[in-house]
């Protein structure tokens, strides 16, 4: 005895998703079907949107209706400083600060070799072509401060450093309304190997 | 700073699945898009489809593709029982049990007042139109043994009670494999209580 083959067919392709499994995709399948059809609906053609318009900036990496996407194309931002991060979120959280000017390029991960992610999957030959575009002269590794974001910026440092690229990686350190008391040990320890003079 | 449209539109509607709140969606965006392009079209398919074909059943309400489900248009089954569940998950398991022959009614939830969810909603109309086909000669409460299920059972026995139809719950006391050391107090204050004559 099961569900009509339909049904079992959605409840199948809605296990795609990250995190969902047999148990989760039933329960959302039924809910779709039974209290959100609008909302299923919408769904499925926000997919076929996406899948159709949304694809890699040919420059940056990120997500982009446009081939370039808009903030490379921008004739206001600094183009001799390159900041690579993992996500998109990533370069949003950093646009969201207005503390850089200069260009992205997502990685889009971040090396992680037990799930099958190695350099081709986080595009570094796209990162070397577009760090020698001869306009970069810094590339800034703005990878997270993880076991992986921490080995992928070492990795891509040693890359950039034969082709005799500068690079720098963001610091580190007491986090702002950080209190001594309450940081952990490991962040307290590079807060004080990378201290710095008081002007 | 945002992602591009069709990118946060496909975030927005990933939304309408229960559980899945904004970073989870933009998690499953990037994955899509980014790792299984395969998949979200296929689910894109899949979701149409089933909002084209899929509907309740006229008689027992579950999901079927025909107006009348392949279990209600049986022959063999027993016309005069009808057993009532809360979800398709519900029939499916004690289909799967092979102790029972007859017909069954869904309701599709359970009554949750907190959460709008009425009478209307569980199709009580339906279930007492259904009951009252001239064949039927029990209903049988398969509610869970939840607050909301115990609540629902009740409330659909009053209904039956009134027009004379006899009703009958699901047996409660120790689970198969059960060892009295280890079984909450509850179930074994039933068990005790619901103790049957040894034949």
């Amino acid at each position: 005895m099961k569900n009509p083959p339909a049904l079992e067919q959605l409840i199948d392709s809605l296990r795609c998703l990250p995190g969902v499994g047999p148990k989760s995709a039933q329960r959302m399948a039924y809910y779709l079907l039974q209290r959100d059809r609008n909302g299923a609906g919408a769904l499925a053609e926000a997919l076929e949107t996406a899948l159709e318009v949304v694809d890699h900036c040919k420059l940056c990496n990120t997500f982009s209706e446009q081939p370039i996407c808009p903030l490379c194309a921008a004739d206001s931002r600094d183009k001799n400083l390159l900041c690579v991060v993992e996500m998109p979120t990533d370069l949003l959280m950093l646009e969201n600060t207005h503390a850089y000017n200069g260009m992205y390029f997502v990685l889009m991960g971040r090396l992680s070799p037990l799930d099958g992610i190695g350099p081709k999957e986080i595009h570094l030959d796209k990162l070397i072509k577009r760090a020698q575009d001869g306009l970069i002269n810094e590339v800034i590794l703005a990878t997270n401060y993880t076991v992986e974001g921490e080995a992928t910026a070492h990795y891509i440092s040693e890359l950039l450093k034969v082709r005799g690229i500068k690079t720098s990686r963001i610091a580190r350190g007491m986090p702002m309304g950080g209190e001594i008391e309450y940081v952990d040990s490991g962040t307290l320890a590079q807060a004080m190997m990378e201290r710095r003079n008081v002007a």
